[in-house]
């Protein structure tokens, strides 16, 4: 017998950069120009059917202009396209279009076009860079930061999927204005989480400019936009294994994505959160961290928001008791909660845990008596 | 318009050991419960439906009775399962059987094996480690150091993939007596070819033991299977970014692989490698850089290995000649070729170019003129 040792220690550097502003489709081909990703002559815009002639072949014409070859790789819009079955359809439009590794992509969308982008291009010649030109505030306040990428398969969301950093972010603020009310309504649901858990002044921004950011002020986008990846960025670096810390960016999702499943996606994922951050707030009254002026603030903020504040008449409310326990946190079959401290906190409830085990029959209590 | 910058930077230790040896399945049970993998108790052993009953049956009792939690999944052995769809299967059984992230998957087979697990433990649940225990002389000779894992896809072989390294890798010699000799002789042509490009006394030594290893001599086999691992290894080490220096593992591939797909898979990969390197030594002999005595110490070895060293008659060989094309060494439309320096060596072009462009001319002569 013998062992042969393979070493393979070394220093990893995946920093990036994320620019915030308004219409960056020219900023991008700057930062091209200026050496972004290297030598790299060969572009793959992906987007979806959606965002294709909003955003992306005016991306693909601005490349060709610039001397790049460039295509575009169009998918149906919608969450039911984050799909092995979409991503292999890309990759094999692309190998047909003699794409091989010396080659970048560019995501052109919100978080179903970026998350699948950003996984195909780790898997894609065993990894090519990729540069994410995000559309959506969804895509600002979640897609960002922590390089998750993934696609759903039918027995588990988000499952199958690579940690993959990009090598650039662009969060375009005009983009936003182009999103249906519903969408926009969504996406704050996530920003909304972000100041509740980490940050009480952005609460009180978000109070005060809600109409504004609707409106579309350059201004006022832009500092959520921020805020979003800064309390993000915050949460993920100091916890980048998700021993426990991450599981704060969770808060309200227990809840959330399990209305979201019983309602069969009726509802948008940011609406089904921000029913789930409802449950929280009352959950965490009841365990003595928030005031009811507090849960008022937070239902308030929600519904200046657009989103639903309560859970629609459709929903079987068993149902959804039931599904709580796929929720990821569940130990030994027992349901787990992160736990809201007023406006701006969350509950450590020993070092290094930020979610508690609560008995069903509490949240069964907390599900039956909303509205 | 703002940047938020997101810093990444962290060292990353992918080291891991390549245990050699006679049986191996208790000192894998012994490394598991001494930690290799942690805390993990529940494991995923993927194999195909030949090795099942000879290997992966045994490991997942052995890990049953020492208290694991433990389960087999299998696909059809081959060359032709190595696809997404398999990947697709194996994942959404493993989903059924509810594995989630806190699981480790020990790939028990061949290079397909090995290949197609290592990329599904990248990513699932966004990566869980995974351990090789590889049952065939070409897994020691290819698989076990590099880190690349791949499915082949209709348009290309190996594209859709990741560098993933496994927590450990057991090379069981006892399993190469289960191999058919075709199969042995088919991982003989990568160990010739590192013998070729690397180590004289590698060639000497296979010159004079080949019939040993044939016959399942333990030493010399645990000889061969330890000098694969270091050629690879220093090649793959001193070039982990595929800039050149790697592309001198591609030596005789060029013509293999042309031959192999031109076949219409009739030849194995090794059968395909061992006509591609008597073409090599060909190339080799009329650039100046091998005389005719090492060619046919090249040629009597791979006979010795009771591999093919002629052009089978069915080969159309002009379409070998146009095939030579989609080889991914080409550059700008011209063939690339890595040329031996008598035995064991290399020929460096310029520095840290391994690589030479050859006119159609003289790959057509040279094919034409083949035995």
């Amino acid at each position: 017998m013998s062992v042969f040792q393979v070493e393979l220690k070394k220093v990893v550097d995946d920093s990036y950069e994320i620019e915030i502003g308004y219409q960056l489709e020219n900023r991008l081909i700057e930062d091209l120009k200026n050496g972004l990703v290297g030598k790299i002559k060969k572009f793959a815009v992906i987007t979806d059917s959606t965002v294709k002639e909003l955003y992306a072949d005016h991306i693909v014409t601005l490349l060709q202009e610039a001397g790049y070859q460039a295509r575009e790789f169009v998918f149906t819009a919608g969450e039911t396209s984050k799909t092995r079955k979409t991503k292999e359809e890309v990759e094999d439009a692309m190998l047909e279009a003699g794409f091989r590794r010396d080659c970048c992509i560019i995501a052109v969308g919100g978080g179903v076009v970026t998350d699948l982008s950003g996984f195909l291009a780790g898997t894609y010649g065993r990894g090519v860079p990729f540069i994410n030109y995000a559309t959506t505030l969804l895509a600002a306040a979640d897609a960002s930061v922590g390089g998750k990428t993934a696609v759903d398969t039918p027995l588990a969301t988000n499952l199958i999927g690579l940690f993959n950093q990009p090598e650039k972010v662009y969060l375009d603020i005009a983009a936003w204005k182009t999103l249906p009310q519903r969408q926009l309504s969504s996406g704050m649901a996530e920003t909304i989480k972000h100041a509740c858990m980490a940050d009480k002044e952005m609460f009180e921004f978000l109070e005060k400019h809600m109409e504004d950011i609707f409106a579309g002020d350059r201004e006022a986008c832009e500092y959520i936009a921020k805020k979003n990846c800064q309390i993000k960025y915050a949460v993920v670096m100091k916890d980048e294994k998700e021993q426990g810390l991450r599981e704060i960016l969770n808060l309200g999702h227990t809840v959330g994505r399990a209305i979201e499943t019983v309602s069969d996606y009726r509802l948008l994922h940011g609406e089904a959160l921000s029913i789930g951050m409802v449950a929280m707030t009352e959950l965490a009254h009841r365990l003595g961290y928030m005031t009811e002026e507090e849960k008022t603030a937070v239902k308030n903020l929600l519904e200046k928001a657009k989103l639903p504040v309560e859970i629609p008449e459709y929903i079987d409310r068993e149902a959804l008791v039931k599904k709580l326990y796929t929720d990821k946190k569940v130990r030994d079959g027992k349901l787990r909660f992160v736990v809201e401290k007023g406006i701006g906190g969350i509950v450590e409830f020993e070092e290094g845990v930020f979610a508690t085990p609560v008995e069903e029959a509490v949240a069964r209590d907390i599900i039956m008596k909303m509205k």
